[in-house]
C-alpha cells in the first residue's frame, strides 16, 4: 500500500512502527503463557500488569478495572449482555439510534432473552439529548448505552451530563468510545463501562479493553480459565495487549500536537467540499471528533465514489466500514434526517497519526472532478 | 529468553519467524479493513479468504465451515452455548470431567440457564468410554462434547466413534481440538463443531476458529457489524489471522518429520523419568498426543518443582497453565484417580517443533538432582 493516500482511519489505522517493536519481542522471545508459573509466564505478566499500569495512568482509573477483550464489539456485547444478566430485577436498556451495531444489535438480541429496550432519537446534527435519555428511564432500566463520538459523522455526545443522570437514578452507564479515545477528553468519573479498540488508534487488530468500574457486577461472555479477575476467560493475547498499550502510549503524549492538525485537516475539507454543488455536511459543524469529515453528495452512489477516488489512490469510505457489504443506507445518516438519496451517497473522511497536509490538498484536488464524472452518468440530476 | 529450555508448549508456543514474516505485511502495509470497499479493505479480505482456504484444504472441510474467532476458549464458547441457545426444545449437554475449563466451566454456566449437563467419568488413562456417551444421552440431549486429545495428561479420546453415535441419533457432536490440531488426524466427518486456537502450535495468540459443520445452527456470542457471516461480529484481526494460516500451513507440512520426533522424545523421557523412585506416569501409554507427558512424584509440589527447574532454565508447568494460579489440584489428574497429594506434586513437559534432542537430555539429566533435593526438605516422605 505504498503511495496511496489513506482516509479510512475511522475503519482501522495503520499501525505504528513504535508499536509494532513494541509487539515483536513477545512474539519472538517472551511467549510465555501469562498464566505459567515459570520466568517465561512470569515475563508476559509483568507486560500485561505493565501495559494496565499505562492505560489506567492516562485515562485516571484502576488497573484491575480494565478487562482486555479481543476488541469493542466483545467489549459492548460484554458490557450490555453481561450487565444485563448480571441484573437481577430490572429489564430495560436505554440506547441511541445511531450507536453502532455492536451496541444497537447486542441490545436487540436482549429483546429476545425477555429484556426491553428503548432507542432514544438524535437531532439533526447526531446529538443525543440528555433531557431524551431522562424520559426513557424507567424504574426498572438497568443500563443506558450512549457512544463517546460517533464513528460515522464524528458528533460527541454530552456523556458527562448523561453519565451524572444515570448515578443520580442508579443506573449504569455504558459508552462506546472507540472512536473518541485518545481525540478527546473522556469523563471516566461519569461512566461505569468504556469500550475501546486498539485498531481505531494504531495499534493491532484484534484487542481492546473495556472499562468497568470496581463494584458493577458483569456476567463473563466467555467462561474457562478464569482470566481477567473471571471477567473474560482465554489465554491472554500478550503482542495485542502489549501494542495496545504503546498505542495508547502513543496517542496520548501526541494529543494535542494531532489533534490540532486533525481540526485543520477537518477545517480545510469542510471549507473547499461544500464549494462543490449539492454537497451537505452530516453530523455537528463543531460538537465532532478531530479527524472525522462525513460529506453527502447529489446524484452519487456512494460505491461508485469509493471506487473512483481507490483509482486515484485515495481510500475513504461510505457509511460505515463495518457494514459496508450490505450495501444499506447507512442507520446513522438515516437517523440524522438525511434523505435516502443522499444518504446513499455519502462520504466518510477520516484522518489519522500519519496524515499529511500534501494528502489531503491531493484529495481535495481529485474530488471535483471525481464528483462531475459520476454525476455525468447519473440517471439523476443535482437540485432534483 | 534466550538459553532457555521450553518444554511448556502445552501452555503456549514461540511463534515461528516463517509465521511472524506472514504477519508483518498486515500489520505494516496491508492494514486495510476487511469490511472496506477499496483496495487496501480488498487485499485484507483477500488475505482471510486465503487463510480460510488453506485450512480448509488441510482439513477437507468447507471454507465457509471456518469461523475465525479470538481463540480456543471464545470458540469453545460459541459451539457450547451457541448450540444451547440456537436449540428451541432440547436442554441436555453431555461433557466429559477431563474436558478444558473453557469446555466444562462454560457447560456448568449453561445449568444457570435452564439446561442440563450430565459429565461422564474417565478410566485411570483419562479415555472416555464411547459406551458411557451413549449411555448418558437422552431424548432431549443437544450436544455432547468431548476434547480430541487432554491438554495436560494427553489421551487420545475416540472422538470418531463417539461423533458417529452422536449422529446416529441426531445430536450434534463438539471436540475441542487444541491440542490434538496438527498432531493427530482429525476425523472431520464425525464432528459438527471443533475449536483451534493458533498459539498452540506456533501461530499468535488471540486467534483461532471454529470448525462449524454447514447447516448446524448457532446463536452467535458477539452482536454486532455481522462479521462471519453473522456468527462472530468485531473486526477480523487480519494479521493474526495470516498467522493462524501461516502456522497451519507449517505444522500440516512438516507433521511427520515433528511429531515422528516428538513421539522419541515422549519415550525417552518416559523411559528415563519413571527410573526416579516415587514416580508415575499420568495418561494413557500409547493412546497419547506425541508432545506431552505427564508425571507426578510423591512427596513434592508441583509449585516448588517448577521453580527449581526454572533455576536451571527449564519451564515446564504443573496442572494446567490456564489454571495454575490457584493452586488448586488439577481436576484432570483427580478425575483419572490420581491420589490427591500426587497430583500435587505433577510435571508436565510438552515438547514443540523448536525442541531438540540435546535440551531433552539437558532436562533428564537436571530432573532427579531437583527431585531429591526437594524430597530432601519435604515433610513428607516417599513411599508413605
Amino acid at each position: 500500500m505504498n503511495d496511496v493516500i489513506y482516509l479510512d482511519n475511522s475503519a482501522t489505522t495503520p499501525v505504528e512502527e513504535p508499536v509494532i517493536e513494541a509487539m515483536l519481542p513477545y512474539l519472538r522471545t517472551e511467549y510465555g503463557n501469562a498464566s505459567s508459573f515459570h520466568g517465561s509466564g512470569r515475563a508476559a505478566r509483568r507486560a500485561i500488569d505493565s501495559t494496565r499500569e499505562i492505560i489506567a495512568g492516562h485515562l485516571g482509573i484502576l488497573p484491575e478495572e480494565i478487562v482486555f477483550t479481543a476488541g469493542a464489539t466483545e467489549a459492548n456485547n460484554l458490557a450490555i449482555i453481561g450487565s444485563a444478566y448480571a441484573s437481577t430485577n430490572r429489564k430495560h436498556i436505554v440506547t441511541s439510534s445511531i450507536e453502532h451495531h455492536a451496541v444497537l444489535h447486542t441490545a436487540e438480541w436482549l429483546r429476545t432473552q425477555g429484556f426491553e429496550l428503548t432507542v432514544v432519537d438524535v437531532d439533526s446534527t447526531g446529538l443525543v439529548d440528555p433531557e431524551a435519555i431522562r424520559e426513557a428511564i424507567r424504574d426498572d432500566t438497568l443500563l443506558v448505552s450512549v457512544m463517546a463520538g460517533n464513528n460515522e459523522i464524528g458528533t460527541i455526545q454530552p456523556i458527562g451530563e448523561i453519565g451524572r443522570l444515570c448515578k443520580e437514578r442508579g443506573i449504569l452507564f455504558h459508552s462506546d468510545a472507540v472512536q473518541a479515545y485518545g481525540k478527546v477528553d473522556l469523563p471516566m468519573d461519569a461512566v461505569d463501562f468504556l469500550s475501546i479498540s486498539a485498531h481505531k488508534f494504531h495499534g493491532p487488530k484484534g484487542v481492546g479493553f473495556l472499562f468497568a468500574r470496581k463494584g458493577t457486577k458483569l456476567t463473563p461472555l466467555l467462561h474457562g480459565g478464569g482470566h481477567e479477575r473471571g471477567l473474560r476467560s482465554g489465554t491472554e493475547n500478550v503482542p495485542g495487549i502489549v501494542g495496545l498499550g504503546a498505542a495508547t502510549e502513543l496517542v496520548f503524549t501526541e494529543h494535542d500536537e494531532i489533534t490540532t492538525r486533525m481540526k485543520r485537516f477537518r477545517e480545510r475539507l469542510i471549507d473547499r467540499v461544500l464549494q462543490i454543488a449539492g454537497t451537505r455536511l452530516n453530523g455537528h459543524r463543531t460538537e465532532c471528533l478531530p479527524h472525522i469529515a462525513n460529506f453527502s453528495f447529489q446524484a452519487i452512489e456512494g460505491e461508485s465514489l469509493i471506487m473512483r477516488l481507490d483509482e486515484h489512490g485515495i481510500m475513504a469510505s461510505t457509511g460505515s466500514a463495518c457494514s459496508s457489504p450490505d450495501l444499506e443506507a447507512s442507520h446513522v445518516l438515516v437517523a440524522i434526517g438525511v434523505p435516502l438519496s443522499m444518504a446513499h451517497g455519502s462520504l466518510r473522511i477520516s484522518t489519522g497519526r500519519q496524515t499529511t497536509d500534501a494528502e489531503i490538498e491531493t484529495f481535495l484536488d481529485a474530488l471535483p472532478q471525481v464528483v462531475e464524472d459520476l454525476r455525468a452518468i447519473s440517471p439523476f440530476k443535482v437540485g432534483e
